[in-house]
């Protein structure tokens, strides 16, 4: 079976096997518990929470918006009365899929529970619902000079509970880590429906590590009901600079070099020509159309010291060929350089009616090499393809373009995906830096563990998902599938 | 039960129930593996290996020294076939009983797995042996200029594989975090003894983060064989200061201004002045033996920064009537400052002949608060009580000064222990910051999880341990006693 089988095999656009009458009794006591307004099930309703940001998809037999823990946790003991699956969502933002309903049941939306529930800013913590929008949390902090470091590219839509989920990373992970490095506690629902507490306000909670455990676990061992995250004091300055290359491999060495040196500026971010092209004529941000590559980089801290990371940014980028170093002036060239940035993935939709993209991670030095191999691998599948991606942490978001109505080309367009994903992990990276394993990338999952790796990882969800009740499908490699996963 | 009696009764000062000519054919079958002198069986040589550094004991059946992860296997295996407990032991330093044997069965010690295997200075990573000495691996890193940071007291005889078992703080948690934040993946072994890779040199490793949930398991889940770790560049300027305070309180508030301002120093210490005696009695670092309270308070990273965050610092000390503020003229006096500090518990030897120290977190706003009810609880109790702990962090550690000859002592200083925690948990703080849980407060679990989240972790437990092969009976509160745990 080719990959591109299996994927089409992989997710079942029509539902699960519930008959209509079980059905009909399942709608009847979600709206007995949640109001009629807060249950859906019609198929032009239920159409909608088919997809994700991905390529995959998946219909739910119903959908429902609790307000409360306590509605999260009767939905859950509901769905085991009846045997049928528990997939939460946020904003539906996932790049892999890991918010739709791959074998039917009930899609729990968080709309509703987006509360911030209390701040404390001497202790340097909020309390959050999975609902909260991720920009909505900063924002509500940023009039007393706080902040909440981790911020995905679709940070204003995509929620806490989704980051949570999928353990997502953003252009700060580069000095800031990624969601587990902000997130001390959880309170979870179990599989039996019972409401419990993990981690807490503190750095190392006694006992096992089960926030870190759940943080990332793509909504397959818990569904997560409240949020204990940290926050940040604003820094005093930021600045950021634009530096502009013709060519790619010398923008990558770039990277290499500024870590090397033992700067850590809090963002590197890298697009290529296709992605400027297509940014500039969406933003108009003043990117240059004719560059080979240009980085987008920020400090951040005590003025002097931005003063000093900046000079010594820019006598690197000098030193490898940029052919200009562009400082914004002000805050507001500074906004718009990074909305080009953020809208990149949408500025694409100028060039291509769809794109697909890849999430790999490389160590920084092999850089110039991997990026060679994309390109050689999409022109190989005769496929065109941009890079934007988070070049600090060597965390590549390749987007191929294509168009689904060409036959045969989403086909291909899986193909180059996973080949590229082969490069990554044969460099000794993997295969996905923050957008999840879901549906898209289980059968790569064996790219990068051995059996007894996964194996230790499906007795930890046998532990806490024994039936397989929450999200089911996903993550791990299907049976008799890891071995077929090759190129055609 | 009281909770002395329940200790008592806690720990089997002899071995497990083997048989003699089991253990005659056990040490056998480790003696071809191992070699004979890999393998301790004596009473006498077994005597050693009854302590680590806190006041439980528990003898092992047998000690090995295995120098490969197949030979960690192979002793996994063995225990099975004998149905034997397996302890994990690095260099004996821990504070809660972890690496003791309980019940009797194998301790593993790392000492000859001791190796740095790899380090990957463009990619800022270092492959080594858990055996291997935490300051050992700053001294080599040294050199190239780079370090790794977590710095327990203990540093200097601690390993690396104890530090990930009980996830180790030290000073410089405060702006670095403990030693979650700093291991990206490891080679362990499980209870079937088979060898398995999980997470890997990037910071978000597809799957479960069974990296997180395994940092901080206290050897309860699996042998740990091999660890990836992040390496840091040196800072390039480190500042130390001393402020001195004739007021507990004023050191306590100064503490909360101090991060409430947005400064982050690396580490912030308090030592109140019975600590204070102590150790400028054994290390003449410069200390005054008259003051109520000194804070070491240290800032790093660019000499600019650095240059304006000790303005500030040195600003708010003296705000809170600060008698003096000392920054470290050089290197010298820097080194000895934290000497004095990093030999506070040593130096505790030279006015009472035994201490218990105990390791509670509390919101930094409440160090006050505590600190006072600290004292109250140990003059309740007759007991002398010396405070030396990480401010910043509000990770407490009264020392409680003892004498067990004294009939009754060692009695009223666990009760003393017991009644700190229950203030640290009343205040929404935690029972322990880094020291573990071990054998030390099984019961104190209870008082910061409730059943539910308990049954969650033993659930992991079960899957992962399933018939508690690895460090039996630590951790969790024993069956039917935490409702029995009351001060008498």
């Amino acid at each position: 079976m080719s990959i591109a089988e299996q994927r089409t095999d992989s997710v079942s656009p029509g539902s699960t096997s519930m008959t209509a009458t079980a059905k009909r009794q399942l709608v009847q006591d979600l709206t007995t518990l949640l109001g009629e307004q807060h249950v859906l099930h019609t198929p032009y309703d239920l159409a909608l929470y088919e997809y994700d940001a991905s390529i995959e998809r998946g219909r739910p037999d119903v959908v429902v918006f609790p307000s409360t823990t306590q509605e999260v946790a009767l939905i859950v003991k509901l769905a085991n009365r009846y045997q049928i699956p528990v997939v939460p969502r946020g904003a539906g933002t996932g790049l892999s899929g890991g918010a739709i309903a791959r074998s039917g049941g009930i899609i729990i939306v968080f709309t509703r529970m987006n509360r911030i529930l209390d701040i404390d800013y001497e202790n340097l913590r909020a309390v959050v619902q999975p609902g909260l929008v991720n920009l909505h949390l900063s924002n509500a902090l940023t009039p007393q000079g706080f902040y909440y470091v981790p911020d995905p590219s679709s940070q204003r839509s995509c929620t806490l509970g989704g980051n949570v989920g999928e353990n997502a990373g953003g252009p700060h992970t580069l000095l800031y880590g990624v969601t587990t490095n902000h997130v001390l506690g959880l309170e979870i629902v179990t599989t039996e429906g019972e409401i419990v507490d993990v981690g807490g306000w503190t750095y190392d909670s006694p006992g096992y590590d089960l926030t870190g455990l759940l943080i990332g676990s793509e909504g397959t061992l818990c569904i997560i009901t409240k949020i204990i995250v940290r926050i940040v004091h604003l820094p005093e300055t930021i600045k950021t600079l634009v530096a502009i290359f013709d060519n790619l491999d010398a923008a990558s060495n770039t990277v290499s070099e500024i870590i090397a040196s033992g700067v850590i500026p809090s963002a590197i971010e890298m697009m290529d020509q296709m992605i400027l092209q297509a940014v500039e004529a969406d933003t108009q941000a003043g990117y240059p159309m004719d560059a080979a590559a240009v980085l987008l980089i920020e400090a951040e801290g005590l003025y002097e010291a931005v003063e000093v990371q900046v000079r010594q940014v820019v006598s690197i980028c000098e030193k490898h060929g940029a052919r200009l170093v562009r400082i914004a002036a002000d805050e507001a060239e500074r906004q718009l350089l990074w909305a080009g940035r953020k809208n990149a993935f949408g500025a694409v939709g100028r060039i291509s009616p769809e794109f697909y993209v890849q999430d790999g991670v490389v160590p920084r030095t092999q850089l110039p090499y991997v990026l060679r191999r994309v390109s050689e691998i999409c022109q190989h599948y005769g496929l065109r393809v941009g890079n934007v991606f988070h070049a600090g942490d060597g965390n590549l978001h390749p987007l191929i373009l294509f168009d689904s109505q060409i036959p045969g080309e989403i086909e291909r367009v899986r193909l180059a995906g996973h080949e590229i994903l082969q490069v990554c992990a044969e460099v000794g990276g993997s295969i996905t830096g923050e957008h999840g394993v879901g549906l898209e990338k289980q059968a790569e999952m064996a790219l990068i563990f051995s059996e007894a790796d996964l194996r230790v990882m499906k007795q930890v969800r046998q532990a806490c998902n024994p039936h397989q009740l929450f999200n089911p499908g996903k993550l791990f490699p299907l049976p008799g599938r890891c071995a077929e996963v090759r190129p055609a």
